[in-house]
């Protein structure tokens, strides 16, 4: 059996209902604090703990060319993913920026960049291939491919592990990895194309079209019989890592707070691949990407932001992260009526 | 002429523009940090130079019983105002924990509880009577006593003036104060009580017509010529406070970020006094209290969050500051495309 399929960690439900009956006591109306409950209750269900914590995240960025770069369909020339590798572990990216706020362990998993970048401390070093293949001719991965793009996602995970981390935050870069994940989601959703094409870096409207076209177009060639298939043809190294990295989180009992539009297409693969993982998964915030709430209905995925942010890299996910700790310190700092003298309702 | 009625600080078009001019050229598609951006530029404009910060931040909470809280309009006993005070300054209350997660500069400005409270070195002595009258059967305020309370919220300005602090926060507690907050919204807005009351920290949906009733006998009864007049006659010293605290902070040059339904009802009567602090003000979330998107709308407002929170106690606001501070370091720490060698589109 293959790894992605076997077993992901239960939640904990007495440690559930204990956190549970604790919001119920801290010294505020129960309830007024919304979404700040809930979290720090799915929290403490993931963690076997009363008093969860978020203090220890680890921000894995995966990045990889297409091959439909080819054909035009994003607003930025494919140099920029090898580019973006370079400036993301230089510490000028939005990413790194967010990583060094949050004071989280951080790397970027190199999948396969158009070019090669010199070794650095805070680049994995995995290119499998130059790019995939055009997914408009061919399929995007071989098999042996396939496997190797999610083994490294677990291998971050497993980083993620065993640097004692509660909170798993993935990313991409990867210069037309938004036609990717939309045709991932048209297949896995079985929708149109054309109602899941969005601009992207920056696409004009009357490029969208043609962008879903050329999906259609890979659709048709490929008619892949499962999700297994869909992401081998249709996919993206780095969507693949995404996928396997959400997936060995889920093993491991590693929180995953899902990213934007394309992280969340990797989430809905990993769904797909083995159902069990969506218990581990939070997700950050609604992207300005036109289909991100399609997708985030299917995962049936309340996020925690709306922010008209649309840039991946995990930006989203990352400034959301402080939400989570402000919900453990919340759960683990308040007073309960009790303890304070304050009289209940 | 009165104090609250002298100019506020004018905003920096130069470091606006510069700022604006930056976002264009960090390492992401334009726009792609979405309100994050927006946000930057705002601080910017108004801390008049091209990189912004909000790492020092000020935070008074006012406090203050009620009048119409005689009347049965609150889930909770009147005592718990008092007893909150304490657990705010004991570091039990939400805010107080959120405080500590800042880091930021704390303090209980207690404007007039129904009982008298221990002297605290976080608590400001500042009580002006034992709770304001029931503004159902008398004005809420004497002249001098909303005189008194505006004042005290400029001094608290003043204080986070003196601190140097880049962001103040303010917030409330007072048993009673959604009615009190509804009664200005309903005035100010020319709408009816019952449009704009909800269930504050729990009121059960068949009291709110009583709730919305004794507003409707009070407006009756008062018949307020001007914003002035209806702070003081419905309004509660904690309002009055906030209201002083937002207009001064504009004069003074703080950005306020500006809390739930209460606050908002706050900065709503303090543009209605000097409209021009309305530049000063940002606006952190979307309460669940249903009449606050009709204020937040009539101050062409865009809240940050909206995660179901109903707590007050400058709650929101404290949770979406941390998003403030990465705006800013997004804002001053990517690269530009030129620094990184990242090609454009």
């Amino acid at each position: 059996m293959s790894w992605w399929k076997q077993p992901t960690q239960p939640l904990n439900p007495i440690a559930q209902q204990n956190a549970t009956a604790r919001q119920q006591v801290l010294t505020k109306p129960p309830g007024s604090l919304g979404q700040l409950e809930s979290l720090a209750i799915q929290l403490a269900a993931m963690q076997e703990r009363e008093a969860p914590c978020c203090d220890q995240i680890h921000i894995s960025i995966f990045a990889a060319d297409h091959g439909i770069a080819a054909k035009g369909v994003s607003a930025f020339p494919q140099a920029v993913t090898t580019e973006m590798v370079k400036n993301c572990a230089a510490g000028g990216a939005a990413i790194s920026v967010l990583a060094r706020q949050l004071n989280a362990h951080f790397e970027v998993v190199n999948l396969g960049t158009l070019f090669e970048v010199a070794p650095h401390a805070q680049i994995v070093d995995a290119r499998i291939a130059a790019g995939t293949a055009d997914f408009s001719e061919h399929a995007a991965m071989t098999a042996e491919q396939l496997e190797q793009a999610l083994e490294q996602g677990r291998q971050a995970a497993l980083r993620a592990k065993a640097a004692q981390c509660q909170l798993f935050i993935g990313g991409e870069m990867g210069i037309g990895n938004t036609t990717s994940a939309s045709a991932l989601v048209a297949q896995q959703l079985n929708v149109a194309a054309i109602d899941v094409v969005g601009p992207g870096t920056g696409l004009a409207a009357d490029q969208l079209p043609a962008k879903a076209q050329w999906i259609e177009q890979a659709r048709a060639l490929h008619q892949p019989a499962n999700a297994y298939e869909t992401l081998r043809c249709l996919g993206g190294f780095e969507i693949a890592g995404l996928t396997g990295a959400y997936i060995a989180c889920a093993q491991q009992g590693i929180t995953v707070l899902v990213d934007g539009f394309i992280s969340t297409a990797a989430a809905l693969m990993a769904t797909a691949l083995n159902s069990e993982c969506r218990d581990w998964m939070l997700f950050s915030h609604q992207s300005a990407e036109p289909a991100h709430q399609a997708v985030l209905q299917a995962l049936d995925a309340q996020p925690l932001l709306s922010l008209g942010m649309r840039l991946g890299e995990g930006s989203g996910a990352a400034v959301a992260a402080t939400l989570l700790r402000s919900a453990c310190a919340l759960h683990n700092g308040m007073a309960t009526f009790e303890q304070a003298g304050v009289s209940e309702s």
